[in-house]
């Protein structure tokens, strides 16, 4: 029973090529959104795969393409589409795609050094090769003696850091685990897998610090930080992590790294900043004041599967002492000793990360800025930033609508003025988000701010161009006045929106 | 700057399918382990990509496949290679890759159901349909209550598992951390993820109970696993979880479930089967009985990234209480709030793991169980162990060789027999596996047995055939002979193997 004949595969492999090719290039024909009710795939599913079961024998590729046309994609969301404007953009570029292909063909497993020294290697390069391009200092290479790695996500490139962080500030943490007094310092906009790393850890949810904002902005207040810190040390308490954001996901707000982590090296916390969306902006030189202070931080993420046209998994983690995680994270049974890692020379790693396995990710990172160079993925990134100051710019045109905070590079939030009040501009926001959804042709999401419902445009799709921005400008006016028509200066019952403070 | 043009992907994508095909064609003819030191791939892709820096302007694809012909494949150890029988097989089937193509080309974010209705139901049919073809209890799948989920590795299983004990265990956990009274419980085989996670959460290995074999064998002994829980009870500590393993990683060994669940239940521990190489060969009935008992643990991993043909990661973990993962990791910020998830109606996967997002890892699966069928699958093991009882029975006829234990499906543990006594045996098995490896043809690693040296052979690569394990056999033989010729009954220096109790 061996594998498909290569050949076989040659075929087969130019007909799912060619399926993709076919779906990519009618994919903005598509409702971008799902218009399916739960349970909906696994009824049609069902007589294939569970009643009466399982395929018992070989079926043929054609039929799976055909359940995947009539199933999967009307019941999937398209990410790739030109008008997807939710969450963040998750770029999967077709030439990632290439990439990610031969990291399956290779089908390596890059768990220590020495069973994939390319796996491991072309990973260093690359990560020492952004790093330099994205302007990060010499400190944050393996030249330099720090290091990049590619995680699978965000939140786990914070896991990973806060337990880096963990045994750093208690040398007993491998024995005896943490002690209570340890406390992680965020704000109300930290995304939510810093609060899911404390729990992960054991800290709970009592070991986070809100930190406060600066006043009329939501970004940390490094006075705030400092005055937390001080009390919980003086309080017997012990700070470990604090996490400045560059791009928060409501708003994309801006952390003062600087001072936060000024404020954070007088008690010695580790200092993680999440970019995860914003920070692959800075290999344009006129975004590159986004790492201001970077230089003085322990760590630093930043995603190339949001908006760096590289396929999830692939968010890449630097630190500047190459040794903190394996020292936080190593532990060898003897069925893993080799020569190669304990002679010192090599990186391995699974050191770097929760999971012993690990796929040759960083193959398709390589075919992106291989196949775009660097001059394609700053003009990836800087027309959407100018896709979005236009929108600013209508918005801002526009007396229907409102900013709700200042756009930050390519993330516009805005809501619906009817001229009836708070209550009924958040009552109108969210109807007007809810028809452009339901009209299928863009996707949008939302966020709270102040305690008000707010669009978010976050422009980032690697198919999105000037006119589906401007057509989603025409239907957001267009619904707009629909609502203003169906409710002239309407006060019905105050909208209680829920809190972001999680 | 839009994406390639979807045709010429068609272009693209054919070349690197067709490089896919001929590397595997000819993958038995390189040499299954990197002959490279470190830094040679470093110093090789230095001019490209480092000195002076990335690539300004694209680059043709013909260039990167260059690269990985001159680079890549040279330095990499090849795992779908038929001579790869070390660790355990990471089986990446052609059929798996044609699945995984589709998942990069829909380039779904499938962490809500909103966000992919597809990637999240059918990964709950693929889920619910294995779990009833490898003959776990109908409570395993979503129609009975509990429900199955794709996680990128089995650590990564252990993990979450070990969370939704932790928090099963103390309601306020979420709140207030760990408390330092809870307790994990393991054998010295058991993998070394389980510690990694026992230090992950924050509990320190202090909180990691080893639990004595039986008497004669490699199993956890249930009654030594009720007297230390018994004695951990009694000295105010709280038993959390129990990690029986089905085939340890050292030599395939198999806890006694069923004994060790009912010891677990009598203090309302988690039982978690750890399963991830061997479980899948309970899709044949003859091995069914590997599941013995299975019914009364609460969480269930085998991957079906080792040897049911699916590329990494796709470690596939049941649990009987499809509320027990989100109850213990869900945090919902506003902007991943939606209605499908409000409703109840659905399953979030972001709450069944640590990452938020997540690929569409389910097409891949789909994709071998489709390309294969069952009874595909089934050959797919049967062969393999067929392999090992054959070679099994060559070790058993050779008096040069003995089986350091009995052989488990796919897995051979094998020693040199000098004449010598045991340490001249382990130094003759040391450098008989050195010079397998060093020769290119095959690859093996090691595992260290009641202290002594023994060379694993995994058998299970998706191109490995009886030739392969028969010229594997006939490498050790002659190497065995040659080193007795070189070293007759040699008596120096005892090796001093390292534990495996890390």
């Amino acid at each position: 029973m061996p594998d498909m004949d290569p050949e076989e595969f040659r075929r087969l492999g130019h007909a799912v090529v060619d399926w993709i090719a076919e779906y990519r290039a009618r994919i903005a024909d598509l409702p971008v959104r799902a218009d399916v009710e739960p349970g909906w795939v696994r009824e049609q599913l069902t007589p294939a795969l569970l009643s009466p079961g399982l395929p018992e024998e070989p079926q043929p590729l054609s039929g799976l393409l055909d359940e995947i046309d009539r199933v999967v994609v009307p019941a999937s969301m398209h990410w790739q589409h030109p008008g997807f404007f939710g969450y963040f953009p998750a770029n999967v570029s077709l030439h990632s795609l290439l990439g990610d292909m031969l990291s399956g063909g290779l089908g390596a497993q890059g768990m220590l050094w020495s069973t994939s020294p390319a796996a491991t290697e072309v990973e260093q390069v690359l990560l020492d090769g952004l790093a330099d391009a994205l302007g990060l200092p010499p400190s944050f290479t393996f030249a330099g003696g720090g290091g990049g790695s590619i995680q699978d996500s965000a939140s786990s490139a914070a896991l990973v850091a806060l337990l880096a962080a963990l045994h750093r500030s208690a040398p007993d943490w491998q024995e005896r685990g943490v002690d209570g007094t340890e406390r992680v310092y965020v704000t109300a906009e930290t995304h939510s897998s810093l609060a899911k790393a404390v729990r992960v850890v054991g800290l709970g949810s009592r070991a986070l610090r809100i930190v406060e904002p600066s006043p009329g902005s939501l970004a940390m207040s490094p006075a705030a930080l400092a005055a937390a810190l001080r009390a919980d040390v003086d309080a017997g308490l012990r700070p470990v992590l604090v996490c400045p954001t560059i791009g928060t996901t409501g708003t994309g707000a801006i952390d003062p790294v600087r001072e936060v982590a000024r404020a954070a090296a007088a008690h010695r916390a580790w200092v993680h900043v999440d970019a995860a969306w914003a920070g692959v902006a800075a290999l344009c030189p006129e975004h590159r004041d986004l790492l201001d202070g970077v230089e003085l931080v322990d760590s630093f993420c930043t995603d190339a599967h949001k908006w760096l046209l590289t396929a999830f998994d692939a968010s890449m983690l630097w630190v500047q002492d190459a040794t903190a995680l394996p020292a936080a994270l190593s532990i060898t049974p003897e069925y893993l000793r080799n020569a190669a890692s304990e002679s010192g020379a090599v990186v391995d790693y699974r050191d770097w990360q929760v999971p012993l396995g690990r796929r040759f990710r960083a193959l398709k990172l390589w075919a992106v800025v291989h196949g775009h160079g660097l001059s394609g993925l700053r003009a990836h990134i800087r027309s959407h930033v100018a896709l979005a100051e236009e929108l600013a710019g209508w918005v801002r045109d526009d007396p229907g609508f409102t900013l709700t905070v200042p756009p930050s590079l390519a993330l516009v939030c805005l809501r619906v003025v009817t001229g009836a009040g708070q209550d009924a501009d958040d009552r109108a926001t969210r109807a007007v988000l809810e028809g452009v959804n339901a009209a299928g042709s863009e996707f949008l999401t939302h966020t709270v701010v102040d305690g008000r419902y707010s669009i978010r445009v976050a422009i980032g799709s690697v198919t999105t161009e000037f006119r589906h921005v401007r057509a989603l400008w025409e239907r957001l006016q267009a619904d707009a006045a629909r609502y203003r028509q169906n409710f002239p200066v309407h006060r019905g019952d105050p909208v209680q929106p829920r809190s972001t403070h999680q």
